[in-house]
Parts: C-alpha cells; sequence; structure tokens
C-alpha cells in the first residue's frame, strides 16, 4: 500500500498514483480527510478529495485505502474506498470503531502513539463484534523520548500480533520514522519480522507536499524499494521470512491463501492472499475476501483465550511460545 | 556473538560455547560480573566466572565478551576478556567509560534504556577520548510502556546511527524482547536494516538458566537460527542490505574490511571486517582491529560535526540525508 | 468537580450527587456514554444516563459535567449537560473537537495519554477557532513505564499550561493515579501547584461500581478531602498558591474573577470566578462566563505568539519567564 | 537542601553556601564530581571542590552532601561529605551502591530517569544489605516525550514510596523540571504531597553558571520560597499534609522524630528529625540518626513482604490501602 500522505491535486494524486502501481503497490493510500494536529494546518480537501482518489483507482485499477475520522462521513468514505482506516488518534473512538465495523469494507486499524498491543486488540474487537472480520493492524511507531525519530517503530509488536491474533498485520514505517531516509531499512526489517504488508507513503515531488513530505519517497526510491523487497522475498518464502511458508502453514485453516504464488509479497506490499491485490475492481472489495473464513465465527472467542493463531514462520515451529 | 547471559558452571558454559562456536558465531558471550536489579539474585561468579570463560574461549577458539561494572575490575577484566562490554545501566557510568577508553581491548557499549542516539554518542566520546577507537555500539531496547516485551527494541537506531557515526552497530534481541520466540524475528530484522551485527543469548538448557533463561535461545534454535541468517545474507550483501556493498564503500576509510569476502555477516555474527572472527586468537585482539584507522584520527570532530560517515547501504546512495 | 466515574443506577447516583453537593463541590461529573478498552465492559446507559444526570443536577442543583464521544450526539448531550467533556482518548478527535466548539457550553478537554502539551493546546485551538471561548485544560496523566500507578501525573503540566494559555487548568487524580488512595495527596499537591479545579472521582460505595471503582473515593473521604482543601486554599490565597492572588492579577484582564471572594477556590473545587459555581442554575450556563472577554478577541494569536497570559502566582512576579 | 549544582569557584560556592543558610536550609549541596553527558563539558573541581565544599560547611555549620561516581573515590568522597548522593545515572551501578553500603554517612540515592519505584527500592536493598541504614530515596523526574520539561516529575512517587518503604523521600524539583520557573510551584507540591525533604537547585548567579543554570533559583528566590514553605508547612503540619501528624504516628516507630517540634519541615526543608540539620557538626553525621533504630533489623524484609511501612498523613488513616 503505497501513496500520497494527502490528496492535494489532480495532477500530484494521479502522478503518485501512477508511480505506485508502476512498481507494483496493490493499494493506493490517500487521505481526503485529514487529522492534523494544527488547525491551521492543510485539512484535506474532503469529498472532494475522495473523488479524486476514486479516479486515480480507475485509472490506475489500484483499490483506495483512506482515512475516516467522523462517524456521519462512514457511507461517504465507504461508498468510495475499498479499505477504510481508522487512524492512531481514532485508535480508541469507539464510536467509529462500531460504525466501521457496520460496513462491509476492509478496516486498516492503526495503533495508538500510546496503545498497548492488548488496547489493539481490544480496539479491533469493537469492529469484529459489529460483524466486520476485516480489520488490518497496523504498527505505525509509539511515543518516544528520542527526537532522532518521531515515533519509536515497533517492529517486535509483529511477532507478538502474530501470536495473538489471526488478523493480518502491517506496519507503517513512514509514520514510525518520520524521516524518508529510514523507511527502505524499516520497510527491509518489518517484511522479514513477518508483516503481512506495508504502508509507505509516496509523493510525486515530496519537497512540494502540504503535510509530511520529509517521510514520503520519490518514486524512484519507491520503485527501487519495491525491486528490494521482491528479491527479498522469495527468500523470505523460502526459507527465512516464510510469507509463503507461513502461508501455506495458515492455509489450512485459512481461505485467503488459496491460490496465491509463493513468496508474492511484495507484488502488492501485501501479500497477494491477505488483501485485495491489483486484480481487484478498485472501490468493490468484497466483504470477508480478506481473512475471511476463519474469523467471524469466533475470533474473539480466540483472543479472548490467548490463543497464538499464527505462526511466527519458522519460529514458532521449533520454539514453543 | 552469542552465549549465556550469565556463566554458571563449566559444564553449562562449555556446553553453550560448543554450541555457538559449532554453529559459527564469532564471539562468544558470558558474564562473570552480572548487574541484577535486586541483591538476592545470583550475582555471576565473578574472577572465577572470567577464569572459566577464558577456558571457554581456548577450548572454542572463540574471543571472550564479557561485561565490567567497576572501575577497579577493569584490568582483571582487560586481561581476559577480547572484548569489555559497558551495559546499559553503566551507560553514564563516566568513570568506568574512561577506565575502558584507557584499555587496548574493543569496548561493547550497550544504550542505556532511557538514553537518547545523541546521549549514546556521546557516552562513546567519553571512550574514544580517552584513547581507544574500537567502541562498538549496541542497540538493546528502550523503556516502553507496553509489557508484551521487556523493552521496545528501537531499530530505527540502526540507520540513525550509522548516519551519525563510522562506529559499528550492533543488535541485541534478546534483552530488547525479553522472549526467546520473538528473538528470530527481531535478529533477522536487524540484519537486513543494517546491524553490523547481533548479540544473542544461548542456553545449554534455558528452563535451568539462573538469570534470563527465558530469553536464551536452546543451540537448536540458535543454529537454525544462524543458517537462517547465512540464506539471508547474501541476498543483502548483494542486493539488499547490502553489508559487502557497505563494506566496500567504507573500504575506501576504513581498513577493516580487508580481505572480507562479501556477505560473511553470519559467519561471526558480525561482519568478519569490523570485528574479530574465529581467526582471532582468543583473548588476544589487536587494539585497532576494529573501526581501526579511521577513527583515532579525528572521529570525535566529525561526531561533533553532525556528519553522516556511513551509507546506510543501498538507501544513501540513492536518499539525500 | 466531582461524581461517580459512571452512571449506574438512579439511586446510585443520587446517593453520590448528594454526597458531593454536602461536601461543597461545584459540579457533579458522571458518564452517560463511556469509552471502554474492552467492547465487553460496561458502556455506560447513554441517553438514559443522561437523563438521570439532569435529575440529579436539579435534585442537588450542582451543574452537570458528562462525556461526549460521537459527533452524532452532541447535540444531545449539550441540551442536558453544563459542561462537555472531551475524553483523553478523543484530545485528538478533530470533528468531534470543532462540534463541542460549535456550542455553547463549555469543553471541559482532557489531555491525551501520549500528547505534548503542544499538542493539547492545538487541539484546545480547534475548539476556539469555532467560537466557543470557554475551554478547560485538564491533565490527567500521560502514559508511563511504572505500574505502580496507572499513569504520570504530569502535575508539572500546570505551571506550564499557565504560562502559555490564559485557559483555566484543572487535573484529574483519579485517573492520574489509578488508586483511591493516592488520590488525596496528589489533589493537594495540584492546588498548590496552581490548578484552577480538580476533578475527582467519587461513588457511594466503589467496591460495587462497575468501573474504575477503584479510584473512587468515598464520600467520607471525598468530605474530609474537601476539608482540608478548604483549610489550605485560605493559605495559597493569601500566601502561597495565591488562588485569589493570582485572580487579583488576572481581574485586570478577565471578568472572571468578578465578586469572587478572594480563597474560594475549593467551593467549587474550581475557582468560582472560572467555572460556572453552584449558583448557576443547572444545564444552563451562559457562554462566555468562563474565560469570557479575555479570550475571542485574539486567544489563538496569543497562543500562537507563545505569549504567557499568566502569571504562576507569586513565582512568576519574581521569576522572569 | 539546596546549593549549586557543581562547585566552580570558592567565590560562588560561599555565595551560595550563605545564601541556603542564611535562608534556613539544612544541607548544602554541591558537586565536586560532575556526571555530564558530554565529556567536553565541564566535569567539576574533583578533590580541590571537596576541599571548597568543606570550607562551606565548616563556614555556615550547614553538613554537605554531594555526589560520588567512582567506586574507588568513595573513601575520599565519605571523608568529606556528610551525606553522599548517587545520581540517577548510578542507580544501577551496583559496585558503587555496595561501597557507599560500607560507609557510615548516610545516601542519598536518586531514583534513574527510567527506573521503576521497584528497581529504587531494590537499589536501596543493595545499600541496607551492606549494614547502611540511612538511605534517603530522591525523585526527580522520568524520562518523558514532552519537552516543556527536562523530565516528566512522578510526585505520585511520593505516596507510593511512603506506602511500601520506612525510608524518607525527597523531590528535587530543579533536574526534574529543568527550569528555575516551575521549580517553586513543583518544591510546594512535593511538600504537600508528602515529601521528606527538598533538593533544590541555588546558584549566586545562575546566569554564569557552568552548568544547569536555567534550573538554578537566585539566592532571593530560594529565600522567598522557603518563607513560603514555612508559612505552608504549619498548615500541613496541623491539618493537611501532616508533617507532623505523620511524624506523630511514626515516632512510635522511630526514634528521628524525637524532640523534633511539629511543623519543622522547612527549617532544613527536611523534617529536622530526619535528617541531620544545622545543629549537626558539618561533616559528623553519626550514622543510625537517619531512619535509624527502624531500618537495620529487618527492613528487606518488610520491603520484600510489600508492607506500607509509612502512613501518608491522613490519607492513610482513613483509606484503607
Amino acid at each position: 500500500m503505497a501513496g500520497p500522505c494527502a490528496v492535494e491535486s489532480r495532477e500530484l494524486l494521479f502522478a503518485a498514483a501512477d508511480a505506485v502501481a508502476g512498481a507494483g503497490a496493490g493499494l493506493l493510500r490517500g487521505g481526503a480527510f485529514k487529522p492534523r494536529t494544527s488547525p491551521k494546518s492543510f485539512q484535506g480537501l474532503g469529498s472532494e478529495g475522495l473523488s479524486l482518489l476514486a479516479q486515480a483507482s480507475q485509472r490506475t485499477g489500484l483499490p483506495v485505502v483512506t482515512e475516516v475520522m467522523d462517524t456521519r462521513d462512514v457511507p461517504l468514505v465507504a461508498e468510495h474506498a475499498a479499505v477504510l482506516q481508522v487512524g492512531s488518534r481514532n485508535m480508541q473512538n469507539f464510536p467509529l470503531l462500531r460504525e466501521v465495523g457496520r460496513q462491509s469494507k476492509p478496516v486498516l486499524l492503526k495503533r495508538g502513539a500510546a496503545a498497548t498491543i492488548e488496547e489493539l486488540l481490544l480496539a479491533a474487537e469493537y469492529i469484529l463484534q459489529e460483524g466486520n472480520p476485516n480489520v488490518i493492524l497496523c504498527e505505525r511507531g509509539v511515543r518516544g523520548f528520542d527526537p532522532s525519530t518521531r515515533y519509536v517503530l515497533d517492529l517486535a509488536a509483529i511477532p507478538v500480533l502474530r501470536e495473538r491474533s489471526p488478523l493480518p498485520v502491517i506496519v507503517d514505517p513512514s509514520h514510525g520514522t518520520g524521516h524518508a531516509r529510514y523507511v527502505p531499512s524499516m520497510a527491509r526489517a518489518a517484511m522479514v519480522a513477518g508483516a503481512d504488508g506495508l504502508l509507505i507513503e509516496v509523493h510525486a515531488n515530496p519537497a512540494l507536499a502540504k503535510c509530511d513530505g520529509h517521510q514520503a519517497l520519490t518514486p524512484e526510491i519507491f520503485a527501487k524499494l519495491m525491486v528490494n523487497l521482491h528479491e527479498l522475498a522469495p527468500l523470505c518464502g523460502r526459507v527465512i521470512c516464510s510469507v509463503a511458508a507461513a502461508d501455506s502453514a495458515r492455509a489450512t485453516r485459512s481461505p485467503r491463501t488459496n491460490g496465491n504464488p509463493a513468496g508474492s509479497f511484495p507484488a502488492g506490499i501485501l501479500p497477494a492472499g491477505s488483501l485485495p491485490a491489483g486484480n481487484l475492481p478498485a472501490g468493490n472489495l468484497p466483504a470477508g475476501n480478506l481473512p475471511a473464513g476463519n474469523l467471524p465465527a469466533g475470533s474473539q472467542d480466540r483472543l479472548d483465550a490467548g490463543q497464538a493463531p499464527r505462526p511466527n514462520s519458522f519460529d514458532d515451529e521449533v520454539i514453543a511460545p
């Protein structure tokens, strides 16, 4: 998943969308409603931004993920986006969680900057409990004391979440570090640590971005990183980080890996089996596509019981939890 | 670098030492003087532990790294160990930093649990300023609020440190996570994020360990992880995390990569060029072997100037800092 | 301001309301819509709870402060409550901030557990910018690493906030510590540090509370604490923490202290001049009553300019900021 | 306890010492060996500084507290100082804790910036276990994420520590906030929260200080603050924060309150009964004077058992722990 932080104009959005599509990303991200610390910062284009995202989706064939902040906007956003994002500031906005839980679109739930992993899983429960089984958990950094990075990207959350939940886990190294130059190494690290996907900010011209430009990759760097991840993935799939192996292991329980080629991780940055890839019609992601069959029936029971629904690839095959 | 948290007995130490040597580790770690939160916990065997470590070193051919806590013990420890460890609790024990700075042995300096990266680099300056150019920086987790892991392993510290300092950077995923089952994924992540080495706790029988057994790998898991890292390394070296490429880049400034085969990272878990590998006589690491020629003359000046002495592999070749 | 964490039943609410009214509190707090970490915890009585709060307000003459979480609920809550609370989990729920900013009722804005003081002030700006000048800032603890207390109550935020903003500052020692037995000492500390008020949980029978009972005071302890604060206040007002002196100082700029007796702090726990006291009709707090005249015209300009609008009592008269 | 951060010159030290003595402080603090983050910062005058401190002590009649960082310096420092300080960076320097535990002088132990309260108490155990019963615990702020203050002063640690340990608890608002203008409010808050004493930096001319000048009070402000605390104390002693009441309660177990007038807290900033006041010969504090008789026999047992050895003044008389 990649794209600009905010939708700023048709030209910039299309340029970024073309770039991420060309590099092989599986989803396009872009903010229409932007949560900004200061009321004087650019707040996003709102419904106009949604419309531009829908156009970019049609143009590139990429489904769109975008943030929703207000319970009143959920139906509108759900109409335009393939995946609804709940931002880290709203991780415990419980009415919003319930509202997106009533939609048929997958929900990308970002961990709050001061949220424990337990609190993240309980926030996901609010969504699951309303009947929406398609929740993607996203680690994006917790508050720390060191000004060197914007947040402390807690990559150990990946194996912890995999151990405690069957939900897919992705990582946002752009917000997690706050600096474009640290994104590639953290993207690689997240991938080999077992992340199911990455959420990366790409901007056609970071220097001109209205928000968070310093943490956005240029299309060139992003394309290069995608090649990198592609090369690393087969090895992960085969021997080490076991995207394919893990998928195979999971396949016995989950329909989401059916028909997915091993090592397909970087194609959509998310493993093709776990999230909608480019072959899905934009804005029209069938509910239940994602962790599907294995979640609705009793996911919260499993969470409650503290079960470890997913092996941490090779690690858990050997190390008893 | 691998080995038990504490030296407990000849039998357990030798079993662990044989295991890590057999798996291809480049240094043996083991604590003779142990900093323990409670005065009633096992405090280590002291000088007897040093003697056992020296025997284990001779037996396996592996140089030994062990912690020193008291300025008065520095000469004794320096006599037995190839590398002196300053623990995270002592990162700002300035008299100790000065004392190890006067020795001819490399110093492994662990980041304090509440220390910024700037503070870690300034602590290293205390050692460098006394004339010892061989300082290895170690990320081992910062204090966080989530009880899921013992600390928050701050892997973004790797690219940040590489950017700000020419000193080698290693990662301790054992203390950083506090749970053996999260160690392999974090070890892989650290490696692809650019770490120059890993410090991993291995115990012949973790269930019997007198300290931190829950975070120690068994010899079997460790061996399997080493195979993993070996398989991942060439890819890193060749395409992605660029151990070799980075070494080549550094070779113009540093003698430490001379004669090292590309991608040799996992042989000693540390890249063979940056730290003493198995071909060095145990306990006899020549000073200056490490970041050597490029440090003494003006390392602190470079630190002061905020220069970025090392490329973050492919990333920095493309992304202007 | 005092009252139960959640409205649970007519009996328990009235018992608590009578107790806090009898002890001299100036506002009644109680949760109708409760943000709970787990979806399986008691979620509050909703609109029925609002109705009970309105009855308790009529019965005791105390205005009511209660939390609103959903933009769609704002009009309903504003109809029943004298003060709208935005909880710490929603401090950066920007649509909610804007919505309460359009109401004529004062807003109690709690600091997020990972929010800097700057971020708290910027969140207040969202409300002020919509035209509502009556924002009360509330320190309630930030996330920390020590399990001894639920949060780290950051009392130094009081002088920092007073220095940077003209808005009144209150403290919630109940959530801030999470343990009833630490509440009295922290309440006293907050008061002498310059807080304009306190938000304290009181429950008729804490052992039976459906949420956060362990941090609620019994009516007896609360009454005793009120006596304590009353005794301490005149000394503060006269010599030390200078509630009256500070109010006098502010009186030149602010109408809110008009006619208030010096040292009246504990009467309503909030200084009578800065927030609606018992003499206001419940649920009918005139807008602009609060920091009134001095805010609307240019409060954000002053915030932006980093001005220090309030003296920290005796301290700032002597110490140049 | 008050005085300059570092001993810089005879003139500046004497000016500060005269000022704090004149204002009624009970101990003089001053750093001869200074732990500094950077090796290029002023490191203190060392043994020359100790000699100047001894002269200032003789001149003013105030006993001296100063920091020791190196096990090898302990005998020298113990010769010159009445109280040995172990700084926050050395809270878990266990050899140093053991060494000061073998001295006959009281030890002021500062909490580490990332240390839990449990870890602080266990660090104190290292000292107690060596036979030195006179340990004073000092809260001085924990690492936080907000740049507004240098650390987060955790005042709730006061009632927590009082509950878990019979050792006296003091607070350092100077390091805890890092800004002189926040010190008076935090000093008052610490006092009414139950602190047994305060450690405040005073410098004859803060603008010229070689270290931490921005957090030092001028002699004038310090004198004014002392008057303030004096006026607040009787009320605390009589009604609210119960220094005297608490002391009376403790008197049944502890000889330290014998003969102390109620409410004498600010005389030495420490309650006269708990720490050496001005009537003690400088540099000659009899061991056992402090929490004396009640500690040696079984303090660690009590700590281990999790007993709550001291009432939090009025609070614990009423609230069952």
